[in-house]
Formats: C-alpha cells, sequence, structure tokens
C-alpha cells in the first residue's frame, strides 16, 4: 500500500505539501495540487480517512454488538440500527458476540481502536466487566441489560409478556405448565422466567422447579430441555410449555414432533418472538411478539440524541411493549384418561 | 475523549515520553511509566490501535459486505466468514448494502479509510465499479460475482441447481413450468435463469418469456410474481413454479396460499436456498440447498491465503456444488379436466 511519503517522492514535493495538497487542497498552488493527485492516482494512494480522525477526534461511526447474527430477532435488530443510524449519516460497526464473552471482548477492544462515537450492545454475561475498558464512550444497551448504570436501556417488557403468554395457558385450562428458560445471567431470560412465575402465582397455581429447564438460547437446547420435559411421566409431564426465545422454540417444536405429539391436541406450545417459520410452520404459533426492528431504532436514536448533547443528562431508560398473538399452537389441555374413568364409576 | 497530550501534561512528561511509557514500556524509567499509567487512567485515555496501526500498516482486520442481513443465507455466510476470521486471529468489519449500491459504496469509502487488510463482498450490481477506487485491496466475491477480473470469487453451481430442479419437476410430468427470477444484473440470476432454460431445452420443452418474471430478491417481489403467473388463465397458468431464492420463495408459498391453491396437489413449488422455515413449513419445501456456511468459511480462507501470499497468484474461482432436496411442495401436475371429460366421451 502507498504512503503519503510515495506520493510526496513521485510528485517532488515535501510530505507535508503533499499532504496539504491532498487535505486542504485551496493551499497550495495549482500546478502543485495537479502533480500531487496525479501521483496519488498512479500509486492508487488511499486518502486516510482515519489519520483525519485521529486529528478531527470524530469518525461519524457508532459500534453494533449483536449477541447471534444467526437469530433474525437479532438480524431484525441490527436492521433498524442501521437504518436510523444510516438516516442521520452514521456508519455502523456491526459485530456479532456469538453470546460469548470473549468474543465480545474482542469486538470491543477492536471498537475502542477504532474510534466509534459511541457502541449499542446487546449484552452477555460479559458486558457489564468489558464495558469498563471504555468509561467515556456512549453506550446504548438493547434488549438485554447488563446491570451497567451509566447505561441507556431500550428493551421490552419481558415480564408482561411472559406473563401473558403464561396467562393464555391458563385459561384454556393448563395447570402443569412447563418453561425453558435462557441463560439466567441475562436479564431477558430473569425477567421471562419471573413473568412465568408471577401469572402462575396470580392464578393460584404452584411453581413447580421440575418444569422448568435451561438452555443457553439456541435450537439444541430447546430441543434437549423439551425432550426432557416431554418425557417426563403421565401424569407429570406437561401439557403445555412456554419456550424463553424463537431459537429455543424450533428445537421444542421438533421435539414434540419427534415423540409423535400433536399441536395442539397433545401439547400446546407458546414462543416468545415471532418468526417467519413461526408464521409459516404448521400449525402456526401462538407467540408473543417484540418489536425487534423498533428495538433497533429506538436505540439508534436514543444514542445519537447523547451524541448530541454538551454534557451528560438522565439517562433514558426506553421500554417498549410486546403483544401476545393466538395462532393455533394453544389450544385446551388433553381431557386425562384415568380421571374420566374414575368419574365415570 | 483524552489524548495522549493530556496524559503528558498530567503526567508532567514529553508527549513523546508518554507515548513512549504506554507503547514501549521497557524503554522508560519505572517511576516514569507509573506516571504516565496512573495519567492515563484518571482520564480514561484509549491506547489508540488505529494510531499504532497507522505506523505498522497492519490491523488484522477485514472487511465484509453481505447484500441482505435479513436474509438467513446472508447471515450465515458471514457467521461463516466470522468464525473463520476469528479462528486465525482476525477480526471482521461487516456492513449491509440492503441490497443498494449506494450504501454499498458507503460501506466501502468507510472502510478504505479504517485500512482493511482484504475485502470479503456480496455483490450488487454496483459492485464492479465501486471497487475501482480499492485497486490495491486483496477482495473476494461471495456468492456472486461482480465481473471484476482481479476478484477471487467462491460461488455455487447456480446453473447445475437450477437445472437440477427444473429438470425434477419435468420428471414430475410438469410442461408449464413457471420461473421467479432475480435482478438480471445479478450473477446467480442470469446462472440460475439459465440452468432452468437448459433443463426446457434438455427436455425438448419450449422456453416460453410468459412464464418468466422478475423479481428483487425480497419477499414482496416473488409475491407479486407467483400471483403474476398464478392469474394466467388455465391452461397458461403454470402448475409448478421454480423460484430464484428463498426469500421470494416465501411471498410465492404465501401467494398460492391467498388464492386458496394446494401445494403439490394444484401447484408444485421448488426454492432455491434450504432455509428455516422451508423446512419447518406445511408442506416441506422440495429445494436446492447452497452450502451457505462452508461458502463463507472459504471466501475467508482463500482472501486469507491471497493475504499470506508475497506476490499476486493466480485468481482461484472456487466453486461449491449444490444439492435438490427432494420434500412435499414437490408432485405430479393437477389432472386437466377438460382432456378428461374429452376422453371419456
Amino acid at each position: 500500500m502507498s504512503s503519503i511519503q510515495d506520493v510526496a517522492a513521485l510528485a517532488k514535493v515535501s510530505t507535508a505539501t503533499a499532504s496539504r495538497a491532498l487535505s486542504r487542497p485551496e493551499m497550495v498552488a495549482d500546478s502543485t495540487r495537479a502533480r500531487v493527485m496525479k501521483a496519488a492516482q498512479q500509486l492508487g494512494y488511499q486518502p486516510n480517512v482515519l489519520a483525519r480522525s485521529l486529528r478531527q477526534r470524530e469518525t461519524r461511526t457508532i459500534g453494533l454488538i449483536v449477541a447471534d447474527i444467526l437469530n433474525p430477532f437479532h438480524a431484525l435488530l441490527a436492521k433498524g440500527v442501521q437504518d436510523t443510524a444510516d438516516a442521520h449519516g452514521y456508519v455502523t460497526f456491526l459485530f456479532n458476540s456469538d453470546e460469548q464473552p470473549d468474543k465480545e471482548a474482542r469486538a470491543i477492544e477492536t471498537l475502542r481502536g477504532h474510534l466509534p462515537q459511541g457502541l449499542i450492545i446487546v449484552p452477555t454475561s460479559g458486558t457489564r466487566e468489558h464495558l469498563k475498558s471504555l468509561p467515556h464512550l456512549p453506550v446504548v444497551e438493547l434488549d438485554r441489560v447488563s446491570g451497567n448504570p451509566q447505561a441507556l436501556t431500550v428493551t421490552v417488557d419481558n415480564l408482561g409478556g411472559a406473563a401473558a403468554a403464561t396467562a393464555h395457558l391458563i385459561e384454556l385450562g393448563h395447570r402443569r405448565i412447563g418453561m425453558i428458560v435462557g441463560q439466567l445471567d441475562i436479564s431477558t431470560s430473569v425477567e421471562r422466567h419471573a413473568g412465568y412465575r408471577s401469572a402462575l402465582e396470580a392464578a393460584g397455581l404452584a411453581y413447580d422447579p421440575a418444569l422448568v429447564r435451561l438452555g443457553q438460547h439456541r435450537e439444541d437446547d430447546g430441543h434437549r430441555a423439551a425432550l426432557e420435559l416431554l418425557s417426563l411421566p403421565i401424569p407429570e409431564r406437561p401439557t403445555a410449555l412456554f419456550v424463553g426465545n424463537n431459537e429455543m422454540t424450533v428445537g421444542a417444536v421438533l421435539a414434540a414432533r419427534e415423540l409423535g405429539l400433536r399441536i395442539p391436541e397433545d401439547l400446546s406450545i407458546v414462543g416468545f418472538d415471532d418468526s417467519r417459520w413461526a408464521q409459516t410452520m404448521s400449525p402456526p404459533l401462538t407467540v408473543i411478539s417484540q418489536p425487534a426492528y423498533s428495538l433497533g431504532a429506538h436505540a439508534c436514536e436514543q444514542l445519537l440524541a447523547q451524541l448530541a448533547r454538551e454534557r451528560p443528562g438522565p439517562v433514558p431508560r426506553v421500554q417498549l411493549p410486546t403483544e401476545l398473538i393466538i395462532r393455533e399452537s394453544t389450544g385446551p389441555p388433553p381431557v386425562p384418561l384415568l380421571p374420566l374413568l374414575l368419574s365415570s364409576s
């Protein structure tokens, strides 16, 4: 790669003159400028935005770290952020932590060196610690919160959504409702679990830890957890599952199919987060939908508003609503055979 | 944001000494180093990777521009690139051109200033022109080719895949097979259309332009094009559709449902590219599957191999195979009513 020194040598001017000819052409003679431009073109010299940004301490870029780019929810978050940044003339550097704190740390380290003006992050369990290396960078935590008191947060009403999902199953007559929960060091998992529990308690149903399984947000986790729950002997086996994210939900649906359970006749399922496959699958899935694109857009707007402030103001915490969309994967529980026989005797 | 000058002033040393204490601590006295480190911490000074990379002309970063981050195929490409880069100690700057040449131009302009060592790009129609601003940067074109003769390319056998999809429909007995094609200035669209046409001709079937509709790769395009084709009067209406990408396929499936057409009894559909919804939908979709993750991984390996070479070698063109996966969305064409009546008279 050619340097400014190479350009200067070819144009037979000093490095300072070559630099000035490219960055402040009005300060050099026309003939000099023409010579430098020609040399730069011949050498394929790339005028260096970074060198300029080092001087100006401004790059008009923001960093974005999502946790799982293969999860369509995260892709939509990214799209919402990016479109909004774009509309305001900012460029988004997108990273994927892959739900792994060490990859997140590397992404943050890389961003540090590239001088973004702010960071939007879907936190992992390592985020709170990692952000300590960036005490002066404006940060918006998106979808999840790390517990960092200085971060702006843009999230959804996870507790309310989970309670609505669980209440829907209770209204249909279910009494043994299983839940597949995400990582307990991630705020959304904790809140959705709390919502599930609160709806059970509001209905006077006991919370049974044997009906709750943990996963790490991926399809395989949902598959394994559902197989465990659905292999419990009747009548311990749940008649309905509430699954804590979309990736785990697809695993749970496939597990039910493998076991030959009909949805919703043998098993009702509600997923958290809507998706294309949830709409096109058979039967279409009842879900708690989240405004993913809007979440991303709000996060970007909050960040840009923060950047526009002269001095730090109050830290906004934006919470968007969720919505229960009832489709065909939920219905009344199967009629238990044994009680029927007993009642008819 | 604090500068090295601020750190130097607080530590009461020269800027050069402050810089040396942070970048080459072995060259300064322990007491000086301690004073500079303390000042840097107090000020939240961020040691600047970019300043270092400007000196060293090396950043260990690669740029990646995909064309539609909401398309799971592109998300998988990105994951394949990123995992491979990560395994080799490289960081990936990910951008989404959103199928828009002007957004791609902005991403390239941004990358130029951030000194990546190479670029992997899923081209749009603008790529060939845009890459002229980076004549010395190693580039791998991924999934699509722009026609740039210097670019390494990593693609799939689009022609063979499209021919296999079309031949499958012909073998089932279809004679009126429609195709929904992507943008004709994108190489994958041209190749898939050519494969469709070659299979028709190999079977002695005439190519009928009235059965071919164009789209721009998105769900809406597939929906509109399918509505047009399926609204043709019988017997002109196609009994089968081959759709040129996954996003347009979902649109075509939804259009068929809206028109009350049963799949595959009334209409057979083959999509190009497999996906989760294609597998979970009812009926599961017959597709040409592509090794998306491997494509991304290969592209990254080709780029890193290129970076390791002392001087430019031959330009590799990697082509991976596709696979026809027969599920339940394809079957024999509906028996035409009119000929039946005639034959029974």
